[in-house]
Order: C-alpha cells, then sequence, then structure tokens
C-alpha cells in the first residue's frame, strides 16, 4: 500500500486538538487518571488501520480501568501523518499508530519491521520478532529516537493489484506504467516498468483514464471500498511486496518508562493482543470482500506465472540486501532477518505451505 | 497429538495443592488481591503447552498488578488432567488450560475449536473465532457447562508423524500400526490402517520393538525432545490431522461474571495475547529443532503423496460431517465452521499459499 501519499491533503489540526486534550477533567487527574495521546497515519477509522488503532488505544484504556486513557487523533488532527514519529520522539504526543517502513527516512532498518519485498508473512514475521531477536534490535534501534516500539497489527498478504493490462511474461512489464511506491517500486523499476508513487485518491481517475496501467494497494477488503473494480480488467496475485504488513505502535521512552510494572504489563499484552486481532479482521474481511468482488462484479483474478515471480524474486533480493548495506545497524537486522527467513521457509515448505496444497486438492468436504 | 493417554500417570495431588492455595498471604487478600487456581492438562513447563499455561496466568497476574494472581497446577497436581473442565465448571478451580477436543465426550462442538482432520490453520481459527462468528457460538456451547471460554494459544500446523515404513500409495496404509488417537484415527481407520491409542511414554518402545510401525506426535520442536528420530526411519508430511490446533482457556461463568470491567478486559487482552505469543514460539522453535533433525540426526523427510492426501482429504469430511450430525448445537457449530472454512480456503489460495509457492522459486535473497 505505502498510504504516504494518500494522505497529504489531510489538515494540520493542532489547535483543536490541543482543545481537546486540555477537556481532560480535572477530577480524573486528580484520581490519579492520566491522558496519552496517540497518532496515526491513519484517517479516521480506516478499515483495518484506523479501526486497529482505535481498538489498541481502547484495549489500554479499558483493561487500565481508565488510569491510562489513550485519546487517538487520526492523521493531521494533531500532527501530520509522517510527523507522527517525531512527535511522538520529542513528546509531542505519547505514542504512534503506524507502519514502519513510513521511517525509512530515518533509517532504513525500519522497514523490516513492517513489510520487504518477498520477506516475512506475518506468523513469520511475529515468530522473529517475538522469538528470532527482532524485538531486541527494535528496541535497541528506536531507543536512538526515544522511542519503545511494538507490533500492535498486521494486514496480512497483499494482493499484486489491478492491471488493465495482461501480464503474460517478464515482457509485459517493460514500460508498464505502475502505481507502486517504496522498495517493491524499486524492484519493479529493476525489471523494467515504470513504477510510480500516486496519491491513493488520484489513483481511481489515472487507472480510469489509462495514465497508469496497473497499481497495488492492499487486499480485496481495502480494494473493494475503492472501487478498483470498476476500472480495471485484472485483479492479479499473489503480493510479492508487502506478504504481511506489520503495523506498529511507539511509545515515547520516557512515557514507557514513567509506567508501572502493571502498566507496562497490559500495555504489552494489548498490542499484542492487537496484533493478532487486526490480522483476524483482515483475514475473515478479505475473504468476504473476494467472494463479493467475483460473484457480484465480475472480477477477473490472473495469477503472475512463475517466471514473472522468479525474476521479480531475483530484483527483490538485490533491492532488499542494498538497502542494508547503507549503514551498520541496517545490516545487523537485516543479517537477523534473513537468517530468521531462511529458517522459516524450511520450516513453512513442511507446515502451511504443504497443508494448504493438500487441502486444495479436489475431495469433498463440507458439501 | 492427543495428550490424553500421555498424562494417566499423573498422581492426584489435591492436598498439596489446596495447601498450596491456602498459603495466599491474609494481608494480600485484606487490600483486594484474589488467587485463582489454574489447572492445566500438561505435565509441568511441558514445552509450549504448559509454558503457554504459565505465560497466560503470569501476564494476567502481572497485567492485575496481583490483584487476580493466577497460580497453575500441573496435571494432576489439582485434579487429574481430564478432570479440569468438569473441575472448573462446577468450581473446584477457576480457570482451566487445555484443548477442547479433550471435551468432546461433552459435546463433540468442541472439537471445533482446537482441530479436526483437513480444518483450518492458526490464522483462520483466530479469523473464525475472533471475527467469523465462532466466540459466539463457543460461549452458547460452553455456557451449558458454566464456563466463559478463550483462545489461549496455537501450535500451527503439525507433522504428519514418524514412520518405519515408507507410504507410497493409499495401498501401504492398508494394516498399517499407527498411533493416532481421535478422529485423525477413525480418518485413518476408514482408509485402513490399524490406528491405535498409545501413551506418549509408551510410543518410543512401541516404534523401537516393531509393535507399531508408525506415529504422530506434535512437531519438530515437541518431537525432537521425545527422540524419535532414534527409532523411526522417516518423518513425514503435511499433518492432514491437526492444521494448527487452538488451545484454550476456559473460566468458571461465575468468577468471569464477578471480574470488574477492567479485569475483564486485561483478561481478555492477555488471552488473546498469549495465543498469539504461543503461535510464534512453536514457528522459531520449529524451524530451529527441524534444522537439528536434519543435520544434526541426518532425519529423513517423506510428503505424502496427493492421492494419498486426497483419499484421506475425503475420509476426513465424511468423519467430521459425521461427527457434527449428533446433535442440533454441533451441527450449528460444523454449519458455521464448514461455511467459513470455504471462504477462508478461497483467500488463502490467493494469499499465503500462493505467495509461499512464489517465494520457494529459485532465486537469491540474502546469499
Amino acid at each position: 500500500m505505502k498510504r504516504r501519499d494518500f494522505l497529504k491533503g489531510s489538515a494540520f489540526a493542532g489547535a483543536g486538538a490541543v482543545a481537546a486534550a486540555s477537556a481532560f477533567p480535572a477530577p480524573a487527574i486528580a484520581q490519579g487518571m492520566r491522558e496519552l495521546k496517540m497518532v496515526t497515519t491513519w484517517p479516521k477509522n480506516f478499515p483495518g488501520l484506523g479501526t486497529g488503532a482505535e481498538r489498541v488505544a481502547k484495549r489500554i484504556t479499558d483493561a487500565s480501568g481508565g488510569k491510562l486513557t489513550v485519546k487517538v487523533f487520526a492523521a493531521g488532527e494533531l500532527v501530520p501523518p509522517f510527523e507522527s514519529f517525531d512527535a511522538v520522539s520529542n513528546g509531542t504526543a505519547d505514542l504512534y499508530h503506524g507502519a514502519e517502513y513510513y521511517w525509512q527516512g530515518k533509517s532504513k532498518a525500519f522497514n523490516f519491521f513492517a513489510a520487504v519485498p518477498f520477506g516475512l508473512t506475518a506468523t513469520e514475521l511475529n515468530a522473529w520478532v517475538y522469538y528470532g531477536g527482532g524485538q531486541e534490535l527494535w528496541d535497541e534501534l528506536a531507543a536512538d529516537f526515544k522511542l519503545k516500539p511494538f507490533l500492535s497489527g498486521n494486514t496480512g498478504v497483499q494482493m499484486g493489484g489491478w492491471f488493465n493490462k495482461e501480464i503474460n511474461s517478464l515482457e509485459d512489464y517493460k514500460g508498464l506504467k505502475i502505481r507502486m511506491p517504496g522498495l517493491g517500486g524499486e524492484v519493479l523499476r529493476r525489471i523494467g516498468a515504470a513504477a510510480v508513487s500516486l496519491p491513493g485518491g488520484e489513483i481511481f481517475p489515472a487507472l480510469q483514464s489509462g495514465a497508469i496501467d496497473a497499481t497495488e494497494w492492499v487486499g480485496p477488503w481495502n480494494d473493494l471500498a475503492f472501487g478498483f473494480y470498476k476500472v480495471a480488467k485484472f485483479y492479479y496475485y499473489p503480493g510479492f511486496h508487502e506478504p504481511g504488513t506489520g503495523l506498529s505502535c511507539g511509545i515515547n521512552l520516557d512515557v514507557w518508562n514513567s509506567f508501572s510494572a502493571d502498566e507496562k504489563a497490559l500495555v504489552e499484552d494489548a498490542m499484542i493482543a492487537e496484533n493478532n486481532f487486526t490480522l483476524a479482521e483482515f483475514t475473515a474481511r478479505n475473504g468476504d470482500a473476494l467472494n463479493t468482488l467475483i460473484n457480484q462484479h465480475g472480477v477477473e483474478l490472473r495469477k503472475f506465472s512463475d517466471d514473472v515471480m522468479k525474476a521479480i524474486g531475483q530484483a527483490s533480493g538485490e533491492v532488499v540486501a542494498e538497502a542494508a548495506a547503507g549503514d551498520a545497524m541496517t545490516g545487523r537486522v537485516y543479517d537477523s532477518f534473513v537468517k530468521f527467513r531462511k529458517m522459516a521457509i524450511s520450516w513453512s515448505k513442511l507446515a502451511d505451505q504443504a497443508y494448504w496444497n493438500a487441502r486444495l486438492l479436489p475431495f469433498n468436504y463440507g458439501g
């Protein structure tokens, strides 16, 4: 996805937000209640992303009995969306909810805690962060910016995107005008595509007018809402560029350190819980939306050929390795990541992948 | 797995447990602290299962600042493992940690909230329970037993098992003496195998002596600890019988209803968080253990052929449908489950499965 451009129009509403924050009642403060400001990179109640931010805020508020009342500010309400990181780092806000690849201008290492082309799935990202040394590296990286980071959501595997030209061979990518920002776009440029970045709101008219031939977005749930099926013929899979995008919540380090032991415990549980819940929501909603796209809107699915995926895989390996070569910290994160990725692939080959392939064989189950 | 028989030898240690419980200090009680007893179906610190129970207990204790102090009793310490359900239902204990298929004697509907042959993966089970109507049905089912149930862990996809005979065709299952309890065993009997139930502690000698030709257990992490590689030649995949076994925690309904709103919120977060964490641990540990099995112990991997999986799939569909036909409640759970399963398959085919297949193509990534 990369919602960066999509959000550019958001208004800066700092003054209003400050007024809202000061409305937290004095008697509550006297009772040891505390209000925390969560800034986000999402429009208000944006499906799965904005709603996930609201849920994690509610979890912390509810589990603490309001001792930690987390108030959510949509993109632009308190600070512009991509100043969320700095706002929490410098204490203007207390928490952010976003995706770490938005901070790659600070360090390319942040990409690995959201998604990189041909990287980890949601379950694998969790395993790396919780049990493979990922959290320790992330803590070290974020501490330089006075932040304590957590995974707090995942979109699952995203779709390859909407195309008005069929991709039958690698040749068909030559000169293809496709909207794909970030590392995924860089990968496609290496195989000859004219990958561009476009604000979300401009994608639909650009596809309609033929200014672009193709675009990626998220998955069936979010894509259905945007109506891309009206202006694109083919819906391609799989999405190589974001195979399980981690959403994250960073807390100002001084704020985190000010929490009592039980507050730290309940905040951590809320993060891990919402990480699980968001993925569950995407999984359920994507399945429903896919049915709607196919059965109500007659969308034609297309699968990328093995030749195309192999070339994109090779380019992805190069792009990710080069992104990691710039500084020592990113190099350490990359080394840990690719080592874990190799191990995870050896296991998923025998486990989920083999099981899913077997489950698709023709046999009757459930009528 | 089905650890039922494995645990039969566990001693009943009720008296000691009562003594331990009464050791909760009176001053703590006076400060509104409360001790809750969690009984489990697992031996103490059993990898992933017993340790997961300990972690969820610690999460609740820590997040509540000890207001809800959860004390864990291993299998047999307070009640025998498979009396955990009744013990919590009748208030002898406050919570249980186990897997719902252990309660299938109460209702076959419970199977669906743990694992059924060729059923849902971990991510899909979460999506069904959290967003597909599963939790509502489970609440209704469990309320009849005065319980409030939660998912609180998942093993991920399990392995097919350890074999001393190669399975090259369906014929090779005829008369095969294999240890596989529960619905999975019933499936294998339909295709001609002599599936038996054996206590965990008896599997190793039975394989060694040739009394059985094969056994299933869990996955590389747990199987390595049991040393099956010493007495079996081939390690088969995938495991059709438990594609993502949900672990669960049931709370006595009166105890649940006695919780304040913030206690309910933090308990729920602890459950969902540990559900996520346990799967992450299995994913990371299984990958490491698989490497050890192959590279240090020379284990030979074997994949079940499509013909074998297709026949087992067909038999699985029959066995699961028949299990559901016995009573109205199980029928309703089954209907919801198979509807969700169908939708989840249509999505996973485009998402995780397609991505994983693409990721295994030959290209260089990470050297």
